[in-house]
């Protein structure tokens, strides 16, 4: 078989971790990074995170883009997309346990009432309060695809009352799934804590708005490990300042790195994480690109090729 | 049978949820509060927290003292216990589960570099860490007791790497057992998170101190939901100090509630909670009181009785 290229571009800039493990697990690959490119018609992969608008359609022979994140709205911001070219998802199961462990943390810092004991601390106050139990916290996952799924089942182990809401209906063991526009009213109303795990699509920016907190019982908690997007910021800063929702996780942001000015860093009722809920990890990714490009050899398909039209 | 009589003493002062809960279940039971009890000659069993220096030795026909929690530290160190009656602990299955919840979250927290976020948040920066795979992380579990047992099963189930050491003995699945003074060390040397579930004992009072903080592994974190006289809280201003331990969550102390002006309230490493890892709450724990009311008119054993030599 031919020897593949793959051209590597990252903000990220992690590629002596990507080529070392190329080198071990298909050592036939010529994996370069994009300025070293010097024939854009020998490229046949290309494996991303945000890559420039147009930069994509410089290469006339590409066969797949691999994204190096579960998301893809960081590729299909680019309007010069070459729509012939198959778009594939990182699903690891790795960063897909790192998800479900961090989600689990945080829905567990919410029910508990953590943020309350940090707030007392800051003040000296003993004020003990008597918590719910879990099957009495009734947990909403926005998505339901491989994150989304996976971090339903964990909670569902832990004993929450879970539901979930997905465009197109699901089927969850344990889990109450609605779906659709139907679906999002009483998927809402039962929210304790929402949990956004979506991917960023032009059905699904913003989100996150003020409309969609009315809609969530009076006090409920907001966690966001989807994409800034997905939140109208302004909202949620006028839902906690009204006490709608009473506490927000965010690890991702309109703008990242979140800037310095930005109120978040210092509302008491927000806990701001870099972006660091699943990040992407040479070690285990490689096995899943190395099969991916297999497949692209072999004239096979891929499972987490995404639909285009949908934009996940 | 004859009409048992329980006299209730707690500075909780929760006697109504109580009675409530009695009065249900066991309708024939007369249940008092410790200031009504007008002839100490009638009163059966005591179920009490924190008793005065004394006060059990002042019912003459006393045939069972009922701890309302776990440890029994607070009744032992009455000098004028009356050694001729069984003391049984308060193992109740919701509150099992609520302290591996607890310890499972705060083991997460400090798993995930979370206090590092939140000092990062406090200063405005954003500076993601590589996370460590939860294989990766080596949990020490002190006491292997019920809650000790069940905490390491949980942590298990998430992957964690787990070891317990105990007085005696144990043998628990895919968890490393050391045991007795030899095994100390060892299991110290691998505890990245040492977690103490001991009960509070001649034996075990300042068992976290100087000299164990530095068998650890350097920049290992501690959690303490066992009893505050198990920590020399100097010791471990120390040792957070020089880094030896890089975090510490406490949820007992000394002197609870924690005085206004104590350290540990604004240090930057040092997660205060108000002794709330594993509430008693009366609805669940009313249910294994009766069972121990029954056994005691039956003149069955108590699973749960504390040997008075050891403590526990």
């Amino acid at each position: 078989m031919a020897r593949l290229t793959l051209a590597f571009r990252s903000p990220g800039e992690n590629f002596d971790k990507w080529q070392a493990a190329f080198a071990a697990l298909m050592p036939d690959l010529s994996f370069v990074h994009w300025r070293d490119v010097s024939d854009p018609g020998a490229v046949d992969a290309v494996m991303c995170w945000l890559p420039p608008e147009g930069w994509l359609a410089s290469f006339p022979k590409l066969r797949l883009v691999q994204s190096l994140g579960a998301g893809v709205d960081h590729v299909l911001k680019d309007g010069r997309y070459p729509a012939h070219v198959p778009l594939v998802r990182l699903v690891d199961p790795a960063m897909t346990r790192a998800m479900t462990d961090f989600v689990t943390f945080q829905v567990m810092r919410l029910h508990l009432g953590e943020p309350t004991y940090r707030r007392q601390q800051q003040v000296g106050l003993w004020e003990p309060h008597v918590p719910l139990r879990t099957v009495d916290r009734r947990v909403g996952i926005l998505g339901l695809g491989e994150l989304g799924t996976a971090t339903a089942a964990a909670l569902v182990r832990i004993g929450f009352d879970v539901a979930g809401w997905s465009r197109t209906p699901k089927d969850l063991p344990q889990v109450t799934c609605f779906s659709g526009e139907a679906g999002f009213a009483p998927f809402l109303a039962r929210s304790d804590i929402l949990v956004c795990l979506l991917p960023l699509t032009s059905a699904t920016e913003g989100i996150l708005s003020a409309a969609t907190f009315a809609q969530m019982p009076q006090g409920a908690g907001l966690i966001n490990v989807g994409r800034g997007g997905h939140l109208v910021e302004a909202d949620l800063l006028a839902a906690l300042d009204s006490g709608q929702l009473s506490e927000a996780v965010l690890d991702v942001f309109q703008t990242e790195p979140l800037p310095e000015a930005h109120p978040f860093w210092t509302h008491s009722r927000i806990v701001v994480t870099p972006h660091v809920a699943a990040v992407t990890n040479p070690a285990t990714a490689s096995l899943v690109v190395a099969d991916n490009l297999r497949r692209l050899q072999a004239g096979e398909g891929w499972p987490d090729r995404v639909d285009l039209a949908s934009g996940y």
